[in-house]
């Protein structure tokens, strides 16, 4: 029999992970990591098991202490009984694959506790990146019997935002002196944020990070019942105001439900998705026209200046 | 006769805009800002201009000193008797469309020369965003007769990595005492960078800054023949290091004319381009698949665990 860790039968790996076998979890992540041809074939496997954990983002700039609070959280979620799932995922560089976060041999507090998943995940290869990958893995933490997954990434570029577009909530970290509270309005995480969490809160300037992070959440316009971001503070490495944070994701959570907010999210989420999906579907047909080489050929007329990127378009999808 | 302020007819447009009346000019990029129906049209019209102008992008964070460097190169270049365009790209959040860049009235040194068409532009409401309108408002300035175009846009997000998409080489400018450095090669800056400014060389840490991104750059592993980023010192705002700032773009065109690496950078973009409008076309018919509607509830049978996203983006495919 071959090994689970080297797999590629689908519905034995999607039964032992349901089982809660961490090696089957780990082969099938490896498996959507890769962008691997039997992603449509595991989805399919995993379809009922989707929406059935809490999935949270957490993003922030390097430094502030993401996997030091992802740990807390973890912990604080086990005490109450929770299968957790923790997702690193590592925004890497659209050029050259270069990784981002550098260990990989994080929270090792949990290495050994068979109600927490923790995985380092790389976009690389995937067309779509992140957010094509993540939702697949998150319905293989589902499927493993996860109530709450972590998504955790470090807050370049376009990343926190796909986070956003996945989390059900989406909880950004900022420290003091970091000038994250003015970034953060500029990068659009104040819209995305529906929980801050000022950390190392006994350092300077931690006060004046909670009121500029608070003053600009005051000037956001809001109608009524609309979400008003929380703010906590916390110590992660002390493991102090965690305990504060959950109860800020839970209040969330709530209000998520209360005002349908939560199907919404997910709906559109869906959407979202199975359209990214088609559109990676056709974008690798058009690639594969003629051999390859009709969207070459259209791009060098449109670079001699004979036809016009429009017209090129359109004469491409005739051929599709 | 309608004014050309208003004017949608796109052929007298282009004709005003190539005898370079900058009425013309203006009205053709706020029809490409406005995602008209007309751009297919005013593409075509403006295709054999394509690719006359060598495009320059600028990009840098916050309070780098951007406008200002991007004046001063525009003086420079009008000595040389260059018409240049300048396209202030505000990569506004995909969120709310609020925007980044504050100031648009900018630059007004060069508001009275014929010689210099300034424009900011907001990728609001473009699908694709700043990638899809903004090569087809360089083909205005082209149209124009504009010999460089400075695309300058702020360093958030994906902003900088698109504006490195399409320029022919791109100048990142750092300050000293901003930790620039180091966020530019976690960024993936380093890899899209064809030329480095230290701005505000006047300052403390201007030097740290300088031996720290020389030395990334050494880093960096690079095969006989390819380009080696430059790193010029600059004080934008006495004009100090302008000359060397453009002598190392010029190098660097050199060198892309004479490795064939313009040509190729050109065809890559082009078909980009291409295949962009083409997956716009294609995104546009399935959001309006069945009245709207088969997006949707392929989503909320997905959300029910019902079906699995791949076998939802196949049925939509099929429908299409």
């Amino acid at each position: 029999m071959t090994s689970l860790r080297r797999s590629r039968d689908i519905p034995l790996l999607v039964e032992h992970a349901r089982d809660g076998d961490p090696r089957a979890v780990a082969r099938l992540i490896t498996l959507v990591e890769s962008g691997d041809g039997s992603l449509p074939e595991m989805a399919a496997a995993l379809a009922a098991d989707s929406g059935r954990a809490r999935v949270v983002g957490i993003t922030g700039s390097p430094g502030v202490g993401k996997s030091t609070t992802t740990n807390e959280l973890v912990r604080a979620l086990r005490k109450r009984g929770h299968r957790v799932g923790v997702l690193a995922v590592d925004p890497s560089s659209p050029f050259s694959g270069g990784a981002i976060l550098g260990d990989r041999v994080r929270m090792q507090d949990h290495a050994t506790d068979p109600g927490v998943y923790i995985r380092s995940m790389s976009n690389r290869g995937h067309l779509g990146g992140l957010s094509a990958a993540t939702p697949q893995a998150v319905r293989v933490l589902e499927g493993a019997g996860c109530d709450v997954v972590l998504v955790e990434t470090v807050g370049v570029g376009q990343a926190e935002v796909e986070v956003a577009s996945l989390a059900d909530s989406t909880m950004v970290l900022l420290a003091p002196g970091m000038g994250d509270a003015i970034q953060a309005v500029k990068a659009g995480i104040l819209e995305i944020a529906d929980v801050f969490v000022v950390n190392k809160a006994d350092r300077d300037g931690a006060d004046a990070t909670y009121r500029d992070i608070q003053g600009m959440i005051g000037l956001g316009e809001r109608g009524p019942g609309e979400w008003r971001p929380q703010v906590v503070r916390a110590v992660a490495s002390r493991a102090e105001g965690i305990d504060e944070t959950l109860a800020a994701l839970d209040k969330h959570h709530d209000w998520l439900v209360a005002h349908g907010e939560l199907d919404r999210r997910r709906a559109a989420r869906a959407a979202a998705e199975v359209e990214a999906i088609a559109l990676g579907t056709v974008r690798a047909r058009l690639a594969a026209l003629r051999g390859g080489t009709a969207l070459t050929e259209l791009a060098a007329e449109v670079v001699a200046g004979r036809r016009d990127p429009y017209s090129a378009a359109a004469s491409l999808l005739e051929a599709f």
